[in-house]
């Protein structure tokens, strides 16, 4: 049901929007009490004076982001932000002056202030390169207009309302509306900043068409971004509920991934928190079942145990719960979320808060010991605004060292951030990749590279099939790499049972990445103490109508240590393939196994990994490095290893992954450095089921079976295995010592 | 002088070798007073319990490091050791029969064991593949003997010394005099062994065979070893004085390197202080002018700021002064070295103890808070048994972020571990590495790597003059690559002087490597306040009697950012080259250029760094990856940029190295991100001097003045440049704003 913002409010005070006027009495009473908000407090005002100090810098807009007028606009909205905050709690005019006077400097220049010059947006900005970054900067200097409002004589508010934030706010949404009226995390920041600017100018037609998007655009159905994604589906709901509505999942799951939830996190919030705060009638923490604040949770479960965000779709690794972002998102979680205790150890990590009333209750109850725990689940995560398109599950277990993490997808696109990559995978030790997602080609604000944009390489190389750990068919990705094709559609989850913590499985199938052809791709974490850790089960079992080859890519990470099969490397390195991202694998070398099973060791992080795998001696192993045909070194030197089966109609790839011993380069010792895998194998195999064995080098054997087409949990199965019966009940079972 | 054993002394005590009868009476009285005392007693006492209950075992050798039987024979002496020290300190049986029971054990099979199966040594152990474990064995176990000594009957111990020590010591002496009458680490400890063995069994004419080696040997003087090292030189003086004598510089460096010195200094330190206990005498420390003491301060320097040797010669990276060696180093040079307070700092750091006088020392230092910081030297170490045969030299600069440290080596071969590099260098920033030294190919002890000894690419590839970063003429490493050429030669220091913080340099020539061919480096710390950071200047001057080709690579570590030239990515891989080690180089990439200056930058940990240098058109840049004809996947794939000077007798190569800004993946802000240097170039060359130009991005410009063939501190030199003279005293002059 939508929310209406029709009912009248009175004239409201000022602050508002984050801080509020009861809030500021508070903080300036708890000064001196509270040590991480005191700390955070004399951070902010070191940085601010230093700003101060250095004097205000409005330049004409030249640069993209890495470039001079870039960094200094966006330090400007920062530093403005921040000195409304410190001018509210310090009651020191010295920072409402430097806010005041900045903000005059741009209303100098705004009025005459051409398009941007860097043509390269589908959407340019004034200040910036895109109306993106124009919305950040208006997001946060509404907060600072907001500070200083009182501050200000009639006179100059006029004056800045009418020749810089009027139009400010006019320039991004009506005279943008491929970019304003949209599902995307740009136009989230666009109806956030123009909502954010309603609310301290008090205008509720402007906060309408923040909320509910432009009435007119006349965009054309068929119109992209820059990213290749569409613009606007026909009939599509716009404005920020509309954005809040459709790309999260009812689990909070944000269908562009981790890397842009947490970038939309900031916006959402924090138009969340100021529309609570001066529009409580909205209820809006509450809408879609409190899915904001859901998302909070699921975002912290989609780290790794350094708290950096698994690189889904379009990520740039590094990127983690230490974002302000993330900051901004603990702090109004745990104030607006009925003060769950384990944000607080995450925001203990963070080391410091929001200065507003949501930091202040976070930094008191970590002053008074509150926190517990952030303990992080196995979790399955819907994506789709039903919640009925895929998804992304995370198994997690304990090993001898560290948690093992294994991340699956089987989601829908995730608009034009998405990647080809149904039912892919990663796999983390502790903070560590073992087997990784190659996340994005791009450095993000770094301009020597193509200005700190997306390089062609994230279009060639990063978003294809063949750069992830999954099935590829004939060499093409998913959808032939079409996004509209992609868009349509998503994978579906055939099993995720997390209820024993010694088998931990996710299973789905994906049946339109390739049409005619089914993957049905199962995962599973085994505990077996014959083992040092618990293992990772990968079954895949491909139906299709015709003959194909198949490729599985492992992108393994670290130093190759063995390998039980003969291989070639090649004399002269060459590109495996010549399109869809096969053109930027060198083919460092190849090998055939006459014996059943491929087994290859690699050496990390002062650990040993081993991936075993049943084959045939007609299929090619072969190993790879990311590197070909990049004319600027845009991307990294990383291995694989591919398994290929030759033209097939019914395939299966089955493998086991396992973590095993350690090497100190300081003791010079190696434990448990071999693979305590004797021998994989399929037992059983046909439309309806299939059995692998898993011997270990001491000789016990266990068999996993597995129903494939039946998945409801109380069906009886039952087949013969060498004339043995076994039975059982649901989709799957663990036999030990069989 | 020599040190003469001659002098009679009377029948000991036990223990007296680590422990002595005194030093156990005060370890007992102070136990539960001394913090990291007591906590390194609980970690070994818990270790060696659980030993103790999974029983006692002792194979028939069969398996190289790595394997079952080497790992558990390596095992036993560490236990040994370790158990003799509890049952001392705790007076608990448990710990003596332990001891007893074992030692039994190998009573039993020493008398028939033939020779270790493993043929690959030129000194093949019993216990172990090689006689160099076989010492460690014996090193480790004589001071179990020794604590376990009163313990055990007159006729346990007869039957010992008869079925296991004396052979034990025969076997790895008399009969290996090619492993047991050398200057090498492996005699060292052989030497050692016997020696510590001979003080157990107060056997002075064992003793005398430790000091001073066997009497005859019939070495061929051709022999070699394993490494390629010559067994002995003719009239070679040998034995443990010997070892001490040569190997150490007057500066504490040990000519192997390193990675060499930690392993040897633990049966050196061991057995100089069981000489100190036994034969005090002898004043073990004072030979050599104290070198024992001084190498210790040495090797601390030789490190990274996370505490990591540099892995000059063959260096395995990781090995620390975290190791147990370096524990031992630091505990004793403490205690025997006049109570240095900043060997607590590392002690501290180290955060264990040995169970002895010297580890009751250290631990009742810190417990006192006695430790002062150790503060790492910008030092010049010579090398040579006389301290003039060339040696290493350590710049050490403060940075905005880290300390960076230049290491410039300019040394004699080092033994059988040596490269072929002279004049090569390797760039730290704090514990990162900028410009690396790839150190050894070899996985010690990882048995999948060639059983964890060193692999055929250590010397195709790690030991050749192209894998340093350093010059090469015509595709040849340097003497040919022949190591009795190189044994015979080391490089010439010019000038090292530090005496001003803002301008540190090491400058030093070769004339050897490659005959009728000067090679002369100067490397020079800068402060200049208009970079960021101190600069590296990096200047060679090549003298040659003929034309040739001659490459200089510099093996940055990270991602290519950019480079100010157009260079073409090769569509097929190749290697650079076939012989010499450029067989492991994959040619990436090619370029040239018109302007005067290459300039190349690159992302790693967080920082952005610049290689500017002066080049010709006609000079050829190329971007090289390792790992070209490694069929085994033994090298890692690290990029590398060489500068290639086409045919040409005289020559120069003009380097500018910064490191310089930030990038911070959670803020995603870059600063400084582009090189601060506008303009390098030699305004001045002649015979005598070379003149660089430095100008900055902001316009400001130095002049570094060099004179190259008068290193006199007080001579007068002129030079003109475009009509102005310029002036100055001694050998360098750096004028800013000229
Ligand atoms: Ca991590
Ligand atoms: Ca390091
Ligand atoms: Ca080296
Ligand atoms: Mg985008
Ligand atoms: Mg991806
Ligand atoms: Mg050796
Ligand atoms: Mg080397």
């Amino acid at each position: 049901k939508a929310i209406s913002n029709k009912k009248a409010t009175t004239k409201h005070e000022h602050p508002s929007l984050v801080l509020t006027k009861a809030g500021v009495e508070k903080i300036k009473s708890q000064l001196g009490t509270v040590p991480l908000f005191d700390k955070t407090l004399a951070n902010v005002k070191a940085e601010v004076d230093a700003e101060i100090l250095n004097g205000i810098e409005v330049p004409i807009p030249k640069d993209f982001s890495g470039g001079y007028t870039h960094e200094r606009h966006k330090r400007n909205f920062l530093m403005m932000q921040k000195a409304g905050v410190l001018y509210q709690i310090l009651s020191d005019e010295t920072y409402a002056k430097y806010v005041k006077d900045m903000l005059l400097e741009y209303a100098k220049i705004y009025p005459t202030l051409p398009v941007h010059p860097q043509t390269r947006s589908y959407a340019r900005g004034k200040l910036f390169w895109q109306c993106l970054n124009d919305s950040n900067w208006l997001v946060y200097t509404s907060q600072a207009y907001d500070c200083i409002y009182n501050y200000l004589t009639e006179k100059e508010r006029k004056h800045l309302e009418k020749d810089l934030f009027r139009p400010f706010a006019k320039f991004i949404s009506v005279d943008n509306p491929q970019f304003y009226n949209r599902v995307h995390n740009h136009s989230t920041w666009g109806n956030v900043a123009v909502g954010m600017i309603a609310l301290v100018m008090d205008d509720d037609k402007l906060l309408e068409t923040a909320l509910h998007g432009l009435k007119k655009d006349n965009i054309d159905p068929n119109a992209k971004d820059n990213d290749g994604g569409f613009i606007k589906k026909k009939g599509q709901k716009v404005g920020f509920l509309a954005n809040l509505e459709e790309p999260f999942s009812p689990d909070g799951y944000y269908t562009e991934g981790p890397y842009y939830q947490r970038y939309a996190m900031y916006p959402f919030l924090v138009f969340a928190e100021a529309l609570q705060n001066v529009k409580p009638e909205l209820k809006i923490f509450e809408y879609k079942n409190g899915v904001l604040l859901k998302s909070i949770n699921t975002l912290l479960n989609l780290t790794d145990a350094d708290g950096n965000f698994f690189p889904l779709n379009d990520g740039q690794k590094g990127m983690s719960y230490y974002s302000r972002e993330l900051v901004s998102a603990v702090d109004i979680g745990y104030y607006f979320g009925g003060n769950k205790t384990d944000l607080l150890s995450i925001a203990k990590k963070q080391d410091e808060v929001l200065l507003d009333d949501t930091g202040l209750a976070v930094a008191i109850g970590i002053r008074n010991g509150l926190e517990t725990p952030f303990i992080k689940k196995s979790l399955d995560l819907s994506d789709g605004k039903n919640g009925d398109e895929g998804g992304v599950a995370i198994l997690r277990v304990n090993g001898s060292k560290d948690e093992l993490s294994l991340v699956m997808k089987y989601s829908a696109q995730g608009l034009s951030h998405g990647h080809y990559d149904k039912l892919s995978f990663s796999l983390y030790e502790g903070g560590n990749e073992v087997i990784q997602d190659y996340g994005m080609a791009r450095f993000v604000n770094i301009q020597q590279k193509g200005g700190g944009n997306y390089l062609k390489e994230n279009t060639t190389w990063a978003k294809q099939t063949i750069a992830h750990n999954t099935i590829n068919q004939d060499e093409t990705s998913h959808f032939g790499g079409d996004f509209e094709t992609g868009s349509m559609h998503h994978s579906e989850k055939y099993i995720f049972d997390v209820s024993n913590s010694n088998l931990q499985i996710i299973s789905a199938k994906e049946t339109n990445a390739y049409p005619g052809t089914q993957i049905h791709r199962t995962m599973a974490f085994v505990k077996d103490d014959s083992f040092e850790n618990p293992y990772l089960l990968d079954i895949i079992k491909i139906n299709a109508e015709k003959e194909h080859q198949y490729d599985l890519p492992y992108y393994y990470l670290g130093q190759l240590m063995s390998a039980n099969f003969e291989y070639t490397k090649s004399e002269t390195l060459k590109p495996l393939g010549e399109k869809n991202g096969y053109q930027h694998l060198w083919k460092e070398a190849e090998g055939k196994t006459g014996a059943s099973n491929a087994k290859i060791s690699w050496f990390n992080n002062e650990r040993f990994y081993t991936l075993t795998s049943v084959v045939s001696n007609e299929d090619n192993l072969i190993f790879t490095r990311i590197g070909a045909n990049d004319p600027n070194f845009n991307l990294r030197n990383d291995p694989g290893f591919i398994i290929r089966k030759p033209q097939t109609k019914d395939s299966y790839f089955v493998s086991l992954i396992e973590s095993h011993g350690h090497y100190d380069p300081v003791s010079e010792i190696a434990t448990n450095a071999f693979s305590n895998l004797k021998k994989l194998s399929i037992v059983y195999s046909a439309d309806a089921y299939i059995a692998i064995s898993i011997e270990n080098e001491n000789n016990t054997k266990s068999m996993f079976l597995f129903s494939l087409n039946d998945n409801s949990k109380t069906s009886k199965h039952q087949i013969k295995i060498e004339d043995k019966a076994y039975e059982w009940v649901g989709v799957y079972q663990l036999i030990n010592n069989y």
